[in-house]
């Protein structure tokens, strides 16, 4: 398959890329850097890379930011982060991609466990998240030419401990190779509308 | 109490209003008629609005709209119907009321069944409902002085059957009833971060 992974280079974005580079031919999709240039906060810039890369096979989304903050000092501004970033961004590559895509192809966005549950100064994040998770399967019942779309929903992973472990008091830390199993599935497998939830102790 | 409707004209609204009236002192919001004209798509009418009513109990808001349209051919404008008006007009309500409501107070936001079963051509509707059911969780968390928050997501209502029946194929009709003591239940209980559904067959 030929993979485009955008987020390629960050977090979890690296280890999918590491993972899914020894059976296909992955492109990494990056802001700054990477195969392609694009910045999903515009549709623009993924109608041109749609426009640039021919044949894909898969997208994966592994990028897309959301604001973080107490809910009585967010304002609209701060919510229109997320709308733009990591929620329009993978509603968009989606929207776009659809034309785009070979037929079977398949486009796997990432959430997070702040959909279902969600810890504080995350309400914007929760909400990007949960309206994913609802925007995969009403697009699923509407994909032609095979298209398929999944979400993955990851805990606390363990390679991102350090930085959040404070915000998520007694998560159980995901392991990366359940989390690249989960886009493994997306992505070989042949599910669509599906949330991949990998939650430990909830 | 004195409970805010904000669409209180409308199909779930004027039946919520009926209710409540009964036992509590109401005011209707909207758009064009109404004790309080407001608009929720914008954040200085809901400011101006908080403003020119003091001492709220509750606010319920059964307003707001989304784009219904074939996902192949929705626009990013198509989605930032519902973005502007359902998704972030239910959040602007909470997050300017929070500074206005007596202690002790509460939002009963509406979203509904395609949040978790979506049918063709909802792609937005679904995103806004499910993006306000985490958003619901996330900011049970942090909402201050007893302040509570709750959506009612209800299947097809008996009241709409007419009108929607046909996106709908083998929905059970929820009987308005149930669609009133949902927010009933909100309102009157003590529950937070609740989604409270009224789904039939599923």
């Amino acid at each position: 398959m030929k993979i485009l992974i955008i987020g390629g280079k960050g977090t979890i974005g690296k280890r999918i890329s590491e993972h899914l580079t020894r059976k296909h031919q992955v492109l990494i999709g990056g802001r700054s850097a990477g195969d392609v240039i694009v910045d999903i906060a515009d549709s623009r810039s993924i109608q041109a890379m749609f426009e640039s890369v021919a044949g894909l096979d898969a997208v994966v989304c592994a990028a897309g930011e959301a604001k973080w903050a107490p809910f009585d000092s967010m304002t609209e501004d701060d919510f229109t982060i997320g709308l733009r970033s990591k929620l329009m961004g993978q509603v968009n590559l989606v929207r776009i991609g659809q034309h785009y895509l070979n037929a079977g192809g398949s486009f796997t966005l990432t959430t997070g466990i702040l959909a279902d549950h969600p810890v504080r100064l995350t309400t914007s994040a929760a909400l990007v998240n949960g309206g994913i998770h609802s925007l995969v399967k009403a697009a699923s019942l509407e994909l032609k030419n095979g298209l398929r779309i999944n979400a993955v929903s990851s805990g606390l992973v363990e390679d991102a401990v350090d930085k959040y472990a404070d915000y998520f008091p007694g998560h159980n830390p995901i392991p990366m190779s359940k989390v690249i199993n989960a886009y493994v599935r997306s992505v070989e497998g042949h599910g669509t509308g599906e949330i991949i939830r990998i939650y430990d102790n909830c």
